[in-house]
């Protein structure tokens, strides 16, 4: 008798998302397609010459450090740094309220590790991120699914989810991955209001909310709940986290959670099982990157370039997109949302647009249920430059032209119902 | 009613060891005190002019690409290079038979999320790596523990426990943390048989193979079980990991694993779940070091520094110590094993080192049952240089003295009875 594989773990992987998009996805990598399809940041903006100074520095000063085993709560210095910057999107968080993580997927992780019980139930958006259903899926999850609206997760369908207990509800309150909309502040307090009162943990993924091109930035979900638990005396009841992915760099895989304290402190042990710690030389480079007000400014470049982007994007759908097809206008982040008319399949576009050399991710990815996306395409406009996001929605809207069944003589919605 | 975080939580934690030893142990960060508690490689030896180099190279030249996000299976040079280094040691694979991982802790905690359903059972040596114990407790392990004595793994035990089905069983099998011994040829052969007929995988964790100063290196069970597989047709049986910590640095977090293609998909998608890919900034850093046969020279340096201080320990060991302490006199590695008389406790024996500004780890923190490592000491002999491990074997030795138990009369044996 040899061991047959699959029965070892075929459970663990059952909840896990299929791979056929990614698969697909693949084919992106070739550099004459156009890719609206991943959530990169524009390559040529990354700050690489003072990524090098940094990286000298610290090898060169600090060597003996940067290359040995450190604490799993992270460098501290980077951690107070972002204790600082947060500050200025609204949380007051010292550095030991902050655990770094392997990027915002870790963190992710590590609350599905804490949190979830097989078969246990989390609250999501409908559509949600990717990643976070691939996360919480391999413990096991079962998604509760909210739909959204252009004004984020819908509150009412809420409630009645809250009274099934379960493990937790994640939010992605700005620019949300993939649909592209704001939670209002209105249904932030709603959400956590309702969470505090059912006792229920919010999860708030925050990867894009430093990335606003237009409008007020809003408190998160973290602030608002830290002040009702201080005038209600109850515990905090949020998770907070953010990365520099689309800040700095995703390639250092580098970002961090802010919790109440003992939840930290258990996921800290929980972080010391799963990696020990994230890479010493890796912190202190970005912090050497980050400090002196470089991530400030930064930002503001970032900004400035990927409105130009966005705007780009939302002109060339405007221009070449059948009348019949919709989409979101996000006030930041990297995504637009569109939806198809009645009888089209995203997939089936992308088999279509990859021919033409683009891409995008098709709906399904990001659903709870699979079958509830097909009729949309999340659209990444930070990647490309502003010629070639044109150049790809072309293509892409003569692909959707095509396409199209000849009986949809349906009228354009200025916004998509999403979800 | 807030949420009352405990409750969320309280399964997920109870496998997980006490933090009463990490406590004590932070004390041990200053820099006055004498360290032979971590698994730290000295850091005088970094590469760190290397490092730097590459560092620029890498950012200087493909910064772009270095900050970007990567595939979750790694870098494909890099794995190509560890393809390479791994023959060097016994093991065909080729790049696709290897995923890259953020540290060994991420190999060990991917494999406990693909094979363990809470309270399974895992079969472990007593002693064992304090992290795996961790990983593994994580996701609700039960402990089925082996004893070890100076060949390994004992034998005898593991047929009656490969009857109860167990998930795996995990080895380590040169230079073992903590008790720095080494698997016979015969035992490894006995194991991966044993493995096989009862369909058990195992987990081969082998972060100091590298490093060996004396004798022949022994074949991997990757490498035994591969041969059985190929004339009995069967599938093959070991998941093998190693690391570039003990090599290049641990501050990079990078290690890989080699398994069955089927095996390194699956963990491929929960690595995909758990942080998207290593850091490629890291990964490109460590190949641009390692490349053009330098991490063989660098192997051999280290192994002459690590042979002279492991002497040095044994030295001051026979010359300071109390005769009813023995110890182990590991072939490579970075630890040495030692055993107190009967009626001592190390943990507390801990705490009047650390008054005397030295410090080791008590054994308690490597048993599945804490209590089975009370008479028992790991020694690290790779982060001191000589002669600070002489002083600080002259203090423990001081240390032991006044604490042993005015009836211990009894001999000292050659080598310890491990676990």
């Amino acid at each position: 008798m040899t061991t047959t594989w699959e029965n070892q773990y075929a459970s663990r992987v059952a909840g896990m998302k299929s791979s056929t998009i990614r698969e697909l996805l693949k084919l992106t990598q070739q550099p004459e397609v156009i890719s609206f399809a991943g959530g990169m940041p524009a390559p040529e903006l990354f700050p690489r010459e003072r990524f090098k100074e940094a990286a000298c520095r610290v090898l060169g000063e600090r060597g003996e450090i940067a290359l040995q085993y450190s604490t799993t709560e992270g460098w501290p210095e980077l951690r107070e740094m972002i204790g600082r910057h947060v500050t200025r999107y609204g949380i007051q968080a010292e550095a030991d309220d902050i655990l770094i993580t392997t990027g915002s997927q870790q963190a992710l992780d590590l609350v599905g590790k804490l949190l979830i019980d097989p078969g246990e139930e989390v609250v999501v958006g409908a559509p949600t991120y990717l990643g976070a259903l691939q996360a919480f899926g391999a413990y096991q999850a079962a998604f509760l699914s909210v739909p959204l609206d252009e004004m984020g997760m819908t509150t009412e369908p809420v409630e009645a989810l809250l009274k099934r207990r379960p493990s937790f509800m994640y939010v992605l309150p700005n620019f949300q991955n993939p649909a592209g909309v704001t939670l209002t502040l209105e249904r932030r307090m709603i959400l956590v209001q309702l969470a505090r009162a059912y006792g229920v943990p919010i999860v708030e993924d925050d990867p894009y909310g430093q990335l606003r091109y237009e409008g007020e930035h809003l408190p998160p979900l973290y602030a608002l709940d830290a002040e009702l638990a201080a005038s209600d005396g109850g515990q905090p009841n949020v998770i907070y986290m953010s990365t520099f992915s689309k800040t700095l760099a995703p390639g250092l895989r580098l970002a961090w959670v802010i919790a109440p304290r003992q939840v930290l402190g258990r996921l800290n042990q929980l972080k010391q099982g799963a990696d020990l710690h994230t890479s010493t030389l890796v912190q202190m480079i970005a912090f050497e990157v980050g400090r002196g007000g470089f991530l400030d400014e930064h930002i503001q470049r970032l900004r400035a370039v990927y409105r130009e982007r966005r705007d780009a994007m939302l002109g060339a759908l405007d221009s070449f997109m059948p009348p019949e097809v919709s989409w979101s206008s996000p006030q930041g982040g990297l995504f637009l949302w569109a939806e198809l008319p009645e009888g089209m399949d995203s997939q089936v576009v992308l088999e279509e647009a990859l021919k033409k050399q683009v891409a995008f991710v098709p709906g399904s990815a990001f659903f709870g249920v699979p079958q509830d996306g097909r009729r949309f395409m999340r659209l990444n406009f930070s990647n490309a430059r502003p010629e070639r996001i044109r150049e790809g929605i072309q293509r892409l809207g003569g692909c959707l032209g095509r396409l199209r069944p000849p009986m949809a003589a349906q009228q354009p919605t200025s916004a998509p119902s999403i979800g």
